[in-house]
This record gives C-alpha cells, sequence and structure tokens, in this order.
C-alpha cells in the first residue's frame, strides 16, 4: 500500500503539485453507474482554494478530464482514470526550501527516503491539492452510494478552541446538503463566524490554526465489516490518514469514551419500528468493527498548516548547519474548512468498497 | 484483511473466548532470532487479569505452546503458530445473552453478520482475551526490535480525567522498563493512585471507566512509511483499532493539534550531534506519513468496559421488544491499564514489519 | 503473501515436517456451515501416504483437531484453525543434509534465505506434508461448494508419458465421485495400471518420475473473476504454485492451444435450453479472465519427487566442495497421485474466496 | 487485485482500446533513477502492429507522456503516471458485436459481468493494446534492473509446432540484445523463416496461430521470494496471467519435467568459481519458490488470435438464438510475436518488486 487504498474498489492517486498532471485511477467501480458531471464539479469546487481570505488566493483549475472508465457518463466497469493538468505554478522559491526543509513538512522527510530527486515544488506529491483528484474519487463514490440511500456528510467541528453546534442523533440528506451549499461547511452559522474570526486572526499574526472534521455516513446496514483488523474502523482509519494534515481519528465519542463511564458510553439497544436501533450513538454506529445500523460518526483532527508567514527555525542541509527560513508565497491559514468535502470523499470511499464486498458473514 | 495485519510481517489471530484453544499465526518472521521465554511470559503477564481489584478476578492461563517456527527457542525462518489453551468457562448465562445482545458489546452486530451461529460466549472472537495472542506475536517483535536498539513502551496517560504525567521529548528504554515493571503501568505514581481510586470508584458503583494509552517507539532510523495511503501512521492506525475497545488513535499533538497554531504546532529542525533532529515533537516523530527519526508518539482512546453489573436496557431478539439485561459473572471496571501492553504489542509488530520492507525509496 | 492465499477467505499454513504441529488458519469462512467430519476425513485420507507400494511406507496421521471456528461442528464465523501434530520423526539423517543440500528440494535456497536456522529436518515447511493442512481447508471449501451446486474434482491425468483418458465436455458429480474413490484416480482404470507400472518402475530404478493433474470444477455462474491481474486464471495459478512439486499450470487446451488455429481453438457459442453455452472448452471456462459459465478446467506439472535413491552429485556447504550424497529413509517414486486431492484443495478454496467476492461488476 | 498487480511496486493499468487514453500508474519507484526515454520507446516499438505483414496493419501510436513520477528524466520517488493517446478508431461494426460475442473473446464474460455497459469496441479493457502501458512499466523496470546487472530477455520459442533453438543455459545479455534487435525475435532465423510462414499461411487460410514466448532472467541473488504462496513462481504467473491470450505458464522444464525422471530433473550442485551453482537448469532458477542463483527462465503459451475472418457460429444475445459472425477489420494472425517484449516487461516488473522486497529471511 502506498498511494492507493480499497480492496475491491481501488483508488490510486499520482501526481506532484507542480508536475504535468495530477489524478486518480479507480479500478472496481460497478459498470451502468451514471456519473452527474455537474454535481462532481460542485462537490470539486467545494475544496477549491481562491474564494475567500480564509483560504489562499492561488487559484487551481480542478476540471477533471477522464481518460478512462466511462462511456457516455456511464460507468463501463474498466478502471476509471481522471486527471487535472496543472497549470504554470511559481516554483522560484523552490531551491531555497529543497536545502531548508519546512518545519511541519514533509521536506526532511523526503529527502530521506528519495534523496536529492524528491520533487517537493509545492509540496510534490505530499501536497494537499493531491486531495483534488481523492475528491474525484469520492465524489463518484457518494453519487453511487446516495443512489442506494446511503448518505455521506461532514461538517466543520472546530476550529482551534471554537465548536460548531453537534450533529444530531440521526442526521439527514437534508441536513448534509445544507451545510454542503454554505461557504463554510457548519451547522450553527454563529458559531461558524467566531471560527472564521479564528482564521483570519490567525493570517493576521502571520500564522495558522487546525480544526476538527466530523463526518458521517447514514443509510449503511448493519453488519458490515470483519472482526478486529477487518472492521469499518481500521478500513477507514486506513484511508483518512492519507489526507494530508490530519494526525487524529476518532469514531463515535472517541477520546471522549476514554474520560466516560460505561453507563453513560452503552448504547441502550430499542425496538424502533420493528427494528434494532440504539437509543445513543457513543460507538458512533461500529461494535466489533461491524456495522449497527445506527449512523457512522467519525472525526479528524487536522493539524494547523506547517506553511507559516513567521520566521522559522531550521537547518541547512547542505551545511550542515541551523538557519533560518521564510516561507513566502500565498498560503492557506487553515485547511480544515477546505477538507471538509476530502474527509466526506475517502469516507464514502471506503464505505462503497465495503458495500460491494457485502456482509459475507453467511453465504 | 480480517482478523490478519501486516505485509511482509502478517500477524493472524484466531480462538473465542470460550473455544478450545485461542493463538497466532506469525508469519514472515526473520529466521535466527532468540525468543527469550522467560522475557515473553513476563511481558504476557502484564496484560493477565486477577492480579488485583482493578481487574476481573477471572484467572487465565498465557502460556503459549508452540507449535511452529521455532527451533531451540530461535526462529526458523517458518511461520511461527503459538496457541494458548483455554480452561473450562462458565457458559452458563450464555443463553440468555444470545437473546438479548449486551450494549456497547459486538453481540448484536456479530449476530447479523453470522447469524444464530456466532460462538459469543464470553465475547467469543470479539474476546478481549485474543488480545493474549497478539502480546505473543508483539513481544516477540519487541525482542527483535531491541536487538536493533529499537525501543517500543508505553504507560497508562489517564483514566476517566485523571491524567498521568506527559512522556519527556525522549522517552528511553529505561524508562519503559520501569513502567513496565510497576503493577500499574504509570510515569507518576501519585497520579496511577488516583487513576486507581477512579477505577475502584466505578466498580463500586457497578459501573467501568474508559482511559488512554500512550505508546512511543524510539530507535528508528528516519525514512521509513511511504506517502499518502502507505504511511507509518495509516499502517498503525490499521492495526490498532484492532484492538477491542479502540475508539480513536492520535499521533504527536493529535487532537491538540487541530486545537494549536501553526507557529506551536511545528516542530523547529536542529542540528544535534551533527544530525538533523527536532527541538519538539508535535508531529510523533512523523511527517507526510514518514518517519523524521524523532520518538514515534501515539495515543488511544480505550471505552469504558461494556460489561457493567448495573441494570441496562436492551432488546430481545427472539421477542422483538424492549427488555432489561444484567450482566453476571467477573468483568474488569477498567480495560486500559491491561491494554497497555497489548498497544506495544501491536506498534512493536507494525513497525518490525516496516523494518523488514526498509527504506526502499532508492536502491 | 507468503504461506497463504486468498482474499475474502484466507488460508494460512503453518508448521515443519518434524516439528510439534502442522495446521492451517482459515478467516473469512462463511457461518452456519455444517462440516461433515467424516467426509472430511475420507477426502485427507485420499493424500495419505503409506497406502500401496506407490508411496512411501511412511505413516502419517492426519487427523485434524479443531481449536477454534467450530461450534458442534458448525462454523461460527470466526477464523476456523485446524491442526495435525506430528509424531516422532526419524531425523538422524538430517546433520548430513543439513551440509550437502538435496538437488530439486530447497535445501540450499532455504540455506541462502535463512541461514544455518532454517528447520529443513524431513523438507521442513517446504515438505509436502504442508499439503494436509491444505487439504483440510480445502476439503470444507469442497462441501461449502457442493451445498450451492459447485462440484471440483480431478484426475491423475498422466504419469511421465503415460495417459489417462481426457475429461467429457461436462464432468459430473458423479464422475468425480467415481475418481475419488478409487485407490489410484483415473478415469481409465487400463491406463491406470499404465501409469501405475511407470511408478513402481521408477521405484525399482532407485528413481522417480512426474505427471499431470488435471482438476475440473462445475456449475460455477458467469461473470466471476476480473479482468487483467483480477482473473481467475491469476488467483487460480497465484495459489496452484504453492504446491510443492508443481512448475506448470495451464488452462482449457494450454499450451497445446499454443500449437492450435484459431479456428480449431475458439468455442463457438451456442445457446442450449434457453442460456448461452459454448460446443467446446478449449478456454477452460474462461475467457479475459472472467468465468464464461463452462467447466473450468486446469492442468498442474507436477515434477519427479527430487529425492531418490541413487547417489546424486551436490556440494559440500561447509567444505565448499563438490561431494557425493546419497538420501536414505521411504519416499515417493512419485507424487502426482497423491497431490490429487490437494490440487482439488486448492481450487476449491480459491473458487469458494471467488464465489464470496461475487460479481460485483455491477451493485 | 484487479487491474494491477505488485506489492511494493504496484503497476495499475487502464484505459479501453477506443477510449480516449490508456496507460498506467507505476507507484514504489526507487527515486533516481534516470530512464532512457531512446531505449524506452525501442523498447516500445517491440510490440508496435503495422511493421509487416505478421501483425495487422494497424497503426498504433505508443508515444507515452509522462504525467508524474519523472522530474527531468528522473525518478522522484512519487507514482509516476504515463498515458498514450488512443487516435480516432473504426468503430462502426461495434454496434453488431454488442449482440454477437466473438468467441475466444471477452465479450460475452464482460457483457455478464458489466450488462451492456462494458465498452467493449476493438476488445475494450482486454484489448491487446493494454499491453503498451504494461510496456511502458516494465521497460523502466527492466532499465532499474539492467542497472543492477539483472538482465531480462525472451524469444519466440515456438508458433505452432515449429520450435526455435533452445535457450542456452547461461544466457547472456548480449543474447537478449541480438534477438530484441531481430524484426522476428528468435535465437535461431532458419527456424524463424519456418515460424513466420506458418504465420503467413495462418494469415492466407483466413485463420491465426498460437505460439509459445520463452523468457529468461540472470544476474538475481539467489534467496528472493518466499515459501508456498509467496514463491517467486507465484508471483510472476499471477500477473503473467493477466497478459491477454496467455493459457499457460511454466517454469524450468515445466510440463517436460512431469513427462521425465527425477534423474534427469534433478539439477546437481556444483561448485563453480566458489559458489554453488547448478550443472542443469531444469528448475528454472527456482526451488521451493525462492532463487537459487541460476537463470530463471519460464514459458507463457499463447493462444491463436481468437479474431479471425472466417465465419463462425454465434448467439445473438438480443435474439435469445444461434447466428454467424463475421468479424471484419484488420487482426493479427498470430500475436505471440509481438507479446515477447509484453512477457518481459511483465517478468521484468515482478522481479524488480521482488528485488525491492529483498531477502527478509534474516534481518
Amino acid at each position: 500500500m502506498s498511494s492507493e487504498f480499497g480492496n475491491l474498489l481501488k483508488i490510486s492517486v499520482f501526481g506532484q503539485s507542480h508536475g504535468r498532471a495530477i489524478g486518480v485511477v479507480v479500478d472496481g467501480l460497478p459498470a451502468g453507474e451514471s456519473i452527474d458531471l455537474d454535481e462532481l464539479n460542485a462537490f470539486l469546487t467545494r475544496r477549491k482554494p481562491g474564494k475567500s481570505p480564509l483560504s489562499t488566493t492561488r487559484k487551481e483549475s480542478d476540471a477533471p478530464l477522464f481518460l478512462s472508465g466511462l462511456e457516455n457518463g456511464v460507468t463501463c466497469g474498466a478502471p476509471l482514470c481522471a486527471v487535472i493538468e496543472n497549470s504554470d505554478q511559481h516554483s522560484s522559491d523552490y531551491d531555497a526550501l529543497r536545502d531548508k526543509p519546512r518545519p511541519g513538512h514533509a521536506d526532511y522527510t523526503a529527502y530521506v527516503k528519495w534523496g536529492g530527486h524528491a520533487d517537493m515544488r509545492g509540496g510534490g506529491h505530499f501536497s494537499g491539492r493531491l486531495t483534488a483528484p481523492l475528491c474525484i474519487a469520492g465524489g463518484i463514490a457518494k453519487q453511487i452510494l446516495a443512489r442506494r440511500g446511503v448518505y455521506v456528510g461532514a461538517h466543520l467541528a472546530s476550529v482551534g478552541t471554537e465548536q460548531d453546534a453537534p450533529l444530531p442523533l440521526r442526521p439527514t440528506r437534508e441536513l448534509f446538503d445544507s451545510v454542503a451549499a454554505k461557504p463554510f461547511p457548519v451547522l450553527d452559522d454563529q458559531a461558524g463566524e467566531r471560527m472564521q474570526a479564528v482564521i483570519l486572526a490567525a493570517r493576521q499574526n502571520l500564522d495558522s490554526v487546525g480544526g476538527v472534521i466530523e463526518c458521517a455516513a447514514v443509510g449503511l446496514p448493519a453488519g458490515l465489516g470483519d472482526p478486529m483488523f477487518g472492521g469499518v474502523e481500521n478500513h477507514l482509519a486506513a484511508a483518512l490518514f492519507g489526507i494530508p494534515a490530519v494526525k487524529g481519528v476518532e469514531f463515535g465519542d472517541g477520546f471522549a469514551a476514554a474520560r466516560a463511564h460505561g453507563s453513560e458510553n452503552n448504547d441502550p439497544f430499542v425496538m424502533e419500528d420493528g427494528r434494532v436501533a440504539a437509543e445513543t450513538n457513543h460507538a458512533g454506529g461500529i461494535l466489533g468493527g461491524i456495522t449497527n445500523g445506527m449512523p457512522i460518526v467519525l472525526r479528524t483532527a487536522m493539524k494547523p498548516t506547517p506553511s507559516i508567514a513567521r520566521p522559522q527555525r531550521t537547518v541547512s542541509l547542505s551545511a550542515g548547519e541551523n538557519a533560518e527560513l521564510v516561507i513566502h508565497g500565498r498560503h492557506d491559514p487553515c485547511i480544515a474548512h477546505r477538507a471538509v468535502p476530502v474527509v466526506e470523499a475517502v469516507t464514502a470511499a471506503v464505505l462503497l468498497d465495503l458495500l460491494l464486498e457485502g456482509n459475507h458473514g453467511t453465504f
């Protein structure tokens, strides 16, 4: 496993930030699925930069070109490949960065791994730009899931210490759609304004700030996933940590459950319309790695963007001595709000893979 | 992937709590590695129940029997299989549980997946007892790593809201050994007493309580791991979520990083004895999925034990109606302190796998 | 991948010929499958040695002990582990072999890989004895497949240059059963007698002889398998080459197709009882990697047993010079007839895995 | 696994014959490897059609466009993506084929799998054209291997019943180069002329003919590969069966070994320049799945091209009745000679993957 995840549905991402193109191969998509390109482009727009002072002013063209796998807008069963061409990029500052690794970035670890050969202009293969092809794959997965009544949505749960309102016990497609339609993807717009103020303050201070994304999926059947290392949590976490800047993943109450008592954290089962449900959802829809039919709820911790305009201490690799670094260019003071659709995308792709696999517990 | 993880080193766990035996196959161990059985048994003892009122009074024999892979105590290259026989178990209450799934347990999801065929006595294949074979595999991995100067250790970082002291920037083997030798695995014994009081109070209240385990690994070279989905975090998280009760995994500052600013969270690089190091370790030793040579630091959130003695609401699957459940038997009021070596074991196994793979970035 | 194959159904084999026990973990078996132990033991008996002068006089106990995964003879969904204990073995000649690798055996390659640590007594992990646990896994798979109308059978197609009669276009379960019931698994008993004469002559000449096994599966739906590297042929070949002594695998007409013309090799489609069938089956039931509903037909080439009683030239690893070797002990003059159920077993396990995966081409 | 193979080095192929482009993602290439594009293009030219009456007159542009993974002609560590654009194709006859599956092709199985959504124009994703991106990946692997003294070469071993001369015991790079430079890739040009006559006769008879490709690799260290299902044969076979038209794979003497005696088939070990070698190479360089340092030798059986100009019997899927089919267009009377570099390419890619993995038997 490297720049790929999935079992029956494999998502393989390629490209560098300043290379010729970035893209994705999606192998295992079911045939006969109509892809609504307008809906897909709307989804891709949600992660695009350059829309407000909350993000970098850099413009990116994210229009995907489909090389294979689609015929007349319908999946044909063969692997789908979509690419996004990179337009000209400012690479002038690159030589300096080559010698002085940026704190918090992969410059140094890529240098150790690949020697001087790593193409780290703009972050190279580690760039947040690589989340655009992930969103192509995930946006397609979302459409296929929605056709089966499975909806995946997310909101920005916090920025710094400012928090959004909590998700309801049973989020709906409508709720997901309303958040997705907002320029700032929160449930509570007043909380959203406080979060935006935190981001703008960070920018003004030549700094950046982190945040938490909360994602949910409704409509999944119970019984998906396998015990131990084949659980839904394992599959989702393995993929979610592939999103740049994710440093934590939790399901249901997650780390809060570690502070709770069993009497608070256990979700009582209850009959609901003749079916087994739970009164609460501290488990985030997963028990023993297997879905219980309640909404899947997860959160990802996004670290603050490492590119900040303040001078930072680093080393000169060539000189072997301490050095100072000033990063120029246009950077996001916070990446978390733009990463909301990315978390949705990865979650959707993993869930579609699990759904294709089905519940093979009995046969 | 189901009850197995790893790539070049595969760990496959089998068994049910009340079946004939539980065990593990470890495929891919390097040959010529001498296994110190006394050291291994001491490691296994750390997760054993029945040692104090902090855990269940149930006695478990964890003495491993090696069926293959070892010759005169030395690995021979062939897959190693070790089993632990189950002694007689009290299964009397099982029929009741079969009908009334325990909240917070996998009873209901296993029932959905496997129908009435699931052997859920004592938790079946989902039981915490399955962590004993994991510890055999991980204990062996720890010995092999230590021979190469890589040490893995852990402590109980919190129980409920009581917290242990933080790990130092550069934990040592001696620190790991001293924590491992304690009956209650904390850095600060006074904090440990407060944590134990929380556990005993939970027991007295017929309740249980969760906790957080912090694990570190020192001595790893920089350059391990691959970008995106092949990162060290992805591999570790995919395995760690296989430990029963884990609901969250974070690396470095994790969710705290999501509340921080970039100027706080970035780790300045610095020359140290002619080598590149970092002044702080908010990244937990991993940048872009790849080790940077600093200690790997991770935390797992352990939910409170779902088996509590209070009456709980659930459903009767046969009657299709709401019901009450009282769980009898001996249960752990907290599982987190016993799970400390389990987190070490899984971490060690994953890291050995990555070390065997090596840094194949250049060739 | 090492001593394991499969995707949703994973078969992991462990043990050495002269170790304490050999066994298998089968992870992913559907729950609720009743295992007929008498039928399983009858299947295992087919590969057992010691039944006639055609094979080694060595006695092996192949009675499997189930450690997990079965409850009252029914699969419970958790990984199944079965072991076979090794009885005392004559290991006296081993020290000589350690220094002088046997031609045609894995002694030398295991020595290069694992140094002097390899446990190569009796062939170690490379021993044909390891096919007994494979037969446990495959025998169970055969029972589960048969319950769905899928039957797997095989015959000894040739020994040396003596050939059995060809399989009919549409083999039946009854045909498979009748071959399986014979002490020498051929279609044409007169051909079988000629083949047995070849084996006995090889034994008399202190030599051994190879053979070909032909295996077929009927009752599979069309549409299983994926294009290119996910084809049914890829999956089967990857597993079949794991059987010791297999040096070739072909499907349908295989190497004979390479000598044929398209007009001979193409199978005309034809309507048969309202369904698409083929008039001939040169393709062995697989086109483009995907089943077409015709019987799957494959052949494996089994090399002659490398252990022969004649003096052979080899080297002394310690002295670094040429040497002569005489192999004592009891050996099979031909392994192919005993390997017939092994090929069935591996084929059945792979096909069950593919059936569990299903035809996910549309969704 | 679908249109992908490999472990540390993953090769993922995409595209349909008449889609916009075909291509490949190669994930895991070591960084710092200079790619000689002229050498690569010369390699790609070897599989190109349109060069003689022995193959289709169809012209294909195979010039690869590199989207990622290369910087100034040197691998940078990130996944490499290369695409080949499809020029306009004649798709007029397609609608007829949609209804009447061509015997020997994947038309019918793709239809079963993907319903009417399969894009089967020109063979779609199953087309031999998809071997062009395979050759890009394999051509790059060949260059990287050659830099380490590992050379992979192949020749056309037979067409119909006409056979080329056998490979010498120790083929050299020079031999491989001389065969690769020939318009018809054989060792013995007189045999080559007889083989070409067979192909031209097939074309004249509106027919096609199969062939066998023999491939060898020299310079590999001993000790690569793992026992049982992780053997070099398993990995190679799993990938080689992904080449369209391959119906058999054998190593060393393969099916001929099944006709031989042990005294003939065993390769005596012998000291050679102070190192262990073998006097013969019936094993094809692999014992117990692990390389022994002798050349790896394998053969693939290529079936005759299924597209022949004679009328053939098939069915009308819409009418559900028998039908006749005449395939128009330009087709190869034999694919085996053009597939020689494809077998080299796949072999090289698998071997590079195994070399990157290394011999992790001891550590």
